[in-house]
């Protein structure tokens, strides 16, 4: 008996991890990373949102980063410098890693206007994980939206380095999808995500 | 039809946020952090994995979290000063608070000898969602196991600071679960906090 106990022990000392693809299995859809860039008013996190409930109401574990979880609990420490912003960029890229790995879609929400930063993040995960969703809208309309008052505030001289007024914004170059909100509805962009995910197997409808 | 269509972009634009009440309605379990503590080889990771493979089994998402995908990854810019410990600990508190956010039991082990960093992290999330588990287990019987070989190298002095040789542990006063693997098996430890899990309505089993 005592040797028995033994062996049990020694069996379970050694029992294997799950694997991504064991979850992917169990779960029927794939897991991956939306990262959606875009100007400041384009509807970035309002879409991700959308979408997490759409996939919610699908039974599709997915989860939104963006600024509102992520500046005030992770990346709390980090400011506004260029090295911080990296950081902050980086940080969220190895966080999304990890719930790609616990089986779930990511929904990232982002300004992210440098191609480089988007790009060490595509280079983090692997081939297929990483989809970068351009949220494209004009200037214009983004300041005419201006939901935070944010773009007012940085032509008044109040904000510095704001994205689009006296900072760049890096359009993505290749991006696997693109979503035209100053002429699409919220609804319209997130069925365009979803078939996407769909024609590509990462879930099925 | 200009105008409805307006109509409906504002609802949209509205969409409210998935809570985590409406994931556990969804999933039929509650999320939390399952935090593992103790001395190095007293089976913490093991058990996590353990654990982590048996609610996969039950259909009950979970995660763990422990020095493979965290300090390789997140935190693979800090080392072992007493800052960029603490700095560690509360980097793996926030990304727990983002998992259970999304709905899932997260599995974390560390060693984690000080109380006040792992009372930080209980501080982080709210009350019901921090469980502390002790791993507990004498410091001979780990150097006995030694798996990785470190309690040869600390006692030869080749690592400073090493738990339980040159820096101390200091034993939970009153964590939610004792798991003595000293002289339990790893399956009564894993069905131990199973049972726990669904006394405390967590999960149903």
């Amino acid at each position: 008996m005592r040797d028995m106990k033994k062996k049990e022990k020694e069996i379970y000392w050694h029992e294997p991890s799950v694997t991504v693809e064991d979850r992917w299995e169990s779960n029927g859809y794939k897991s991956c990373l939306l990262w959606f860039t875009g100007l400041s008013g384009s509807g970035k996190s309002t879409i991700a949102h959308a979408l997490d409930r759409r996939l919610h109401l699908l039974r599709v574990h997915s989860y939104v980063l963006d600024g509102d979880n992520v500046r005030h609990g992770l990346n709390k420490d980090l400011g506004l410098s260029p090295e911080d912003r990296k950081e902050n960029i980086r940080r969220i890229g190895e966080v999304s890693r990890l719930f790609i790995d616990a089986g779930l879609i990511v929904l990232a929400a982002f300004i992210s206007p440098y191609s480089e930063d988007r790009k060490r993040v595509r280079e983090l995960l692997k081939k297929g994980q990483f989809l970068e969703v351009y949220v494209r809208c004009s200037i214009e309309e983004c300041e005419n939206r201006d939901p935070k008052g944010l773009y007012s505030k940085a032509k008044a001289g109040k904000i510095e380095g704001f994205t689009g007024i006296d900072a760049p914004y890096e359009e993505p170059v290749n991006p696997e999808l693109i979503l035209d909100t100053d002429r699409l509805s919220i609804n319209e962009c997130t069925e365009s995500v979803l078939k996407y995910l769909d024609k590509k197997n990462y879930i099925n409808l």
